[in-house]
């Protein structure tokens, strides 16, 4: 497969149905476009004017517990709200639909100045029972089928606020990009009566050059189609529908592979590595969907060094995503990063 | 139609087949992230650092020839090149094909200092011609199915340089895109024997609010299903399947759109306007593609400002697009904009 390495050609993403352009060679064109300004760590534990802190008060005017965990509340400029009502409005090509639902904010520290890097497994754990609890409740809603669990991490990815956070937006309709992982496990669940991300991730372990790491219930890979320059996937090595169905030996596993990952993130351009990370998981309708193996992705947007970053633009907003360096080249590098992280000395 | 102004919905676009979310009342929320560098437009006509300029030296050695009018030639770092192997690569789950393809540059004027609002029309129809002929030439070789225009405009939405320009990538493969709207497009024109955009723009045109301006060939709106703040359309009142079958008369028409729906962009937040612009068009396969309408669409990030722009990241890239103010305020916004550049004295 060295062509692959040298030519453009496009690959075909399994789980969305989707193809993606890749140009490795033109990994050689020199950059004369915007640098970023790179992404630096929060100092100090707690920031008085910070609305996440634990005791500040947030725009509402509520205030926040003094909270010693992960910390879950509604957002107070919610993107969609629990009592609207989901009628349908159709008038001749015209169609629209009221759209309920809740948004949360999760606080993964009460620490102002962590990041899932830097925090420790066990707390890790934590944010992962969280999420669980959150998966939980907003799931169990007569009208919610969906609930997206999502972290946008650094101001370049639209993250106004350095306080370790991740948000969950629950809604009545089923988005598109889980529409199209829904129907391609399905199809594929129906013919082989196998998970298509099992013998996706059995395939990856033979051909290993797109394998960062793994422990003992989770492959941690950058897939064949990746998007984003070094875009991964945590993918737990049994079939587990959502997160609510992961024992407490997987989370722990969970939670090390999500340190794991970020450290070599934060370490290849030695920046807190921005990203948007989401967890892809059964919608919760009330219907079975034993074809879903959960997921969780990570795409971080920076391509050339802590400041140069992709920009999805023109071609691929028109046409279709592209990429230059090729996801075997991505993978390489992130698992050549040590296991350390950059602020800390090796002992 | 009023609870659409006020409460979270979904929205159909026609064209894909997607649905979009909107938050309407969410535009309340304070902005505390990041802001981007206002882009300002070029000063000089001629950059003797610009390798975009008439007479000035470009990467490959390759030097300009003094042109003084819209100037095209092959991408130094293209994306695509003409000699691919086009084989099929399979391997289990892992499907990759090479993709064949040029890639080319169009500078739309030999003036560094101008822009699409700042030129004059029979300058900007010069462009429209040389798009004609681009499609024309790359559409009719054997192994380019596919040729896409674009222009990506400002540093926020990775252009490099300054110099009026944009790009085509042409390619053996139809993309994604361009893939959903045929289907949709076929659909409608087997089912109602008219073309969708014909119907879809009289429905607009009767009801008005999404309209921004009309001409005689053209009409200028933003779509019901609208993603980027500002996204706008510029569609033919007469179906025309691809570029070239404008008529000489339609071609001035759309260049008088181009520059006056750019001149209110312009005037918005009193900056060059950024965005990604494209023309959707029929492939060049030698299919008939009766059902194409051709449109040339833009997708601006500004949100709030010259310098706070729509992020489209955890939500929107693992569920589903989402806006904060809908079409109607939008196209209220761009319509209100005054007819002169705002770096012009009204005379
Ligand atoms: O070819 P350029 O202008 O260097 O590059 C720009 O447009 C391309 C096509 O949309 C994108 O792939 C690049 O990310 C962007 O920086
Ligand atoms: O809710 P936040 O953090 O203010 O907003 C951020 O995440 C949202 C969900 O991905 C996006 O819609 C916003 O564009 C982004 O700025």
């Amino acid at each position: 497969m060295a062509s692959l390495q040298e030519q453009p050609h496009r690959r075909f993403n399994i789980l969305t149905g989707e193809w993606i352009l890749v140009s490795p060679h033109r990994t050689k064109r020199p950059w004369q476009g915007k640098n970023e300004e790179p992404s630096l760590l929060a100092t100090v534990a707690y920031d008085k004017n910070c609305y996440l802190c634990p005791g500040n008060e947030r725009a509402g005017g509520v205030v926040n517990p003094d909270y010693k965990a992960p910390y879950a509340f509604t957002n107070d400029f919610a993107a969609l709200l629990s009592d609207t009502s989901t009628s349908m409005i159709e008038d001749g090509l015209l169609q629209a639909k009221g759209e309920l639902g809740e948004c949360r904010v999760v606080c993964f520290s009460e620490n102002h100045s962590l990041t899932l890097p830097l925090m420790e497994v066990k707390n890790i754990i934590k944010v992962i029972s969280l999420w669980q609890d959150e998966y939980d409740v907003l799931g169990n809603k007569q009208q919610i089928n969906h609930v997206q669990i999502f972290e946008n991490k650094g101001a370049i990815m639209g993250c106004s606020n350095p306080h370790p956070h991740g948000q969950i937006w629950s809604q009545s309709t089923i988005p598109e990009e889980v529409i199209k992982k829904t129907e391609r496990q399905l199809s594929y669940w129906k013919k082989n009566n196998r998970s298509l991300l099992e013998d996706y991730i059995k395939q990856e372990l033979q051909a290993k050059e797109r394998i960062i790491f793994q422990n003992e219930h989770f492959v941690i890979l950058v897939p064949y189609w990746a998007i984003w320059p070094y875009e991964t996937m945590i993918i737990p090595k049994r079939k587990v529908t959502a997160i609510t169905g992961l024992t407490e030996e997987e989370k722990k596993s969970f939670a090390e592979a999500i340190k794991r990952l970020t450290i070599k993130y934060d370490n290849i351009f030695q920046t807190s590595f921005p990203y948007s990370s989401g967890i892809h998981q059964a919608p919760t309708d009330g219907k079975e969907y034993s074809e879903w193996h959960m997921h969780m992705s990570f795409y971080p947007p920076l391509l050339r060094s802590a400041t140069v970053k992709k920009f999805m633009v023109g071609y691929e907003l028109f046409a279709n995503p592209q990429r230059d360096i090729t996801a075997e080249q991505a993978a390489a590098t992130i698992r050549d990063q040590s296991e350390i992280h950059y602020t800390h000395k090796a002992s």
